[in-house]
């Protein structure tokens, strides 16, 4: 029994996504993220990092969505989740997922997260008017040399399609020029196509 | 054949290291970054994201740190660079690695890189003011809950220490109270008394 640590909205979504692709015997624990509670003891004790996700295994627990992406598949060989027989091919989707984590997710925290870097407000101001530019950027440089099509690696679907859908919900609330990006915005719609996607999306939408 | 380009002060310094201490055939190929040679055509083409470092093989070209550095332990196996024959063990030291990639480097870059996130002078200068906080707080998480000692996985060095190692170079410039820190300091020292290390450095050197 898997057990994932999620908070709606967040990039917890790829991991929930993956879970259900895999066919997982798995539960989903919401973080009341309005009431801080990633910030209580009793949450810091699963991720002290006051993060999402988090994913409790029988043989301990994982943070960090590229980590966690890439063991989902490989527990799960047989949903096919990545190119697990191929070590260049394997690398090269970690390559993408490490985009997507520390510069795609880095330059859309300057909205919502601009405290964790500078304390004056005009100077998160500064950094919030920024992020249609700073993400757009990287949605484009996706766009043009990183998606292959129809999937992110290609003709085979994987944990960097969850991953870049996850990431692909903050278009609008980004203000992303969509214009620059058509073939993202395809595969985000080819990707609500999945049963599986429908699944996940059902416990991050609010009651 | 393996082809490293890399820059001086950069995170490239963790794959250089681990392409050493694997006994890799292989030449670094050092990127003027004084004079944006990481923006020519050149090396757009080789990397068009235009960052260090880049890994070129055989199969083809791979960037982002995280999995140059896991590609190299896999494809090294005799070097023991990474927990192979273990799942968990392997996924925990990705998570290692992703968090310093997606939120250690990320806090540093506010210094130097200011400008990828806001446009304004004053902006930029509290962003810079801020990082000693920043990054001393993601040392202390790593010092607290993460690096288990000696090496960051326990008993067995891996590719993870090599990582660690090439952020922690950028203690002093970010002005890190190492008071708090003393774990990640020994660290550090156990590092420079490897010869990979050591190999590795020289060409990190300015001449």
């Amino acid at each position: 029994m898997l057990t994932l640590y999620y908070a709606r909205g967040t990039i917890a979504l790829a991991p929930h996504i993956a879970l259900e692709e895999a066919g997982a015997d798995y539960v989903a624990k919401l973080v009341d993220f309005a009431n801080a509670q990633q910030r209580t003891p009793d949450y810091l004790s699963i991720n002290p990092k006051g993060r999402v996700p988090a994913l409790v295994t029988p043989r301990g627990i994982l943070t960090e969505t590229p980590a966690i992406l890439a063991y989902i598949a490989e527990i799960f060989p047989g949903a096919a989740l990545a190119p697990l027989s191929n070590l260049f091919a394997f690398a090269q989707m970690q390559a993408f997922n490490a985009y997507l984590a520390s510069t795609l997710h880095v330059a859309h925290a300057h909205g919502p997260r601009a405290s964790r870097w500078a304390d004056d407000e005009a100077a998160q101001a500064e950094m919030k008017r920024k992020v249609p530019e700073v993400v757009t950027d990287c949605f484009e440089m996706i766009e043009t040399e990183m998606l292959r099509g129809p999937w992110v690696m290609g003709d085979a679907y994987s944990v960097a399609d969850a991953y870049l859908f996850a990431v692909a919900r903050w278009i609008e609330m980004d203000n992303v020029d969509t214009s620059r990006i058509p073939r993202v915005m395809e595969h985000r719609q080819r990707m609500m196509e999945r049963p599986a996607v429908a699944r996940a999306l059902t416990a991050h939408v609010s009651a």
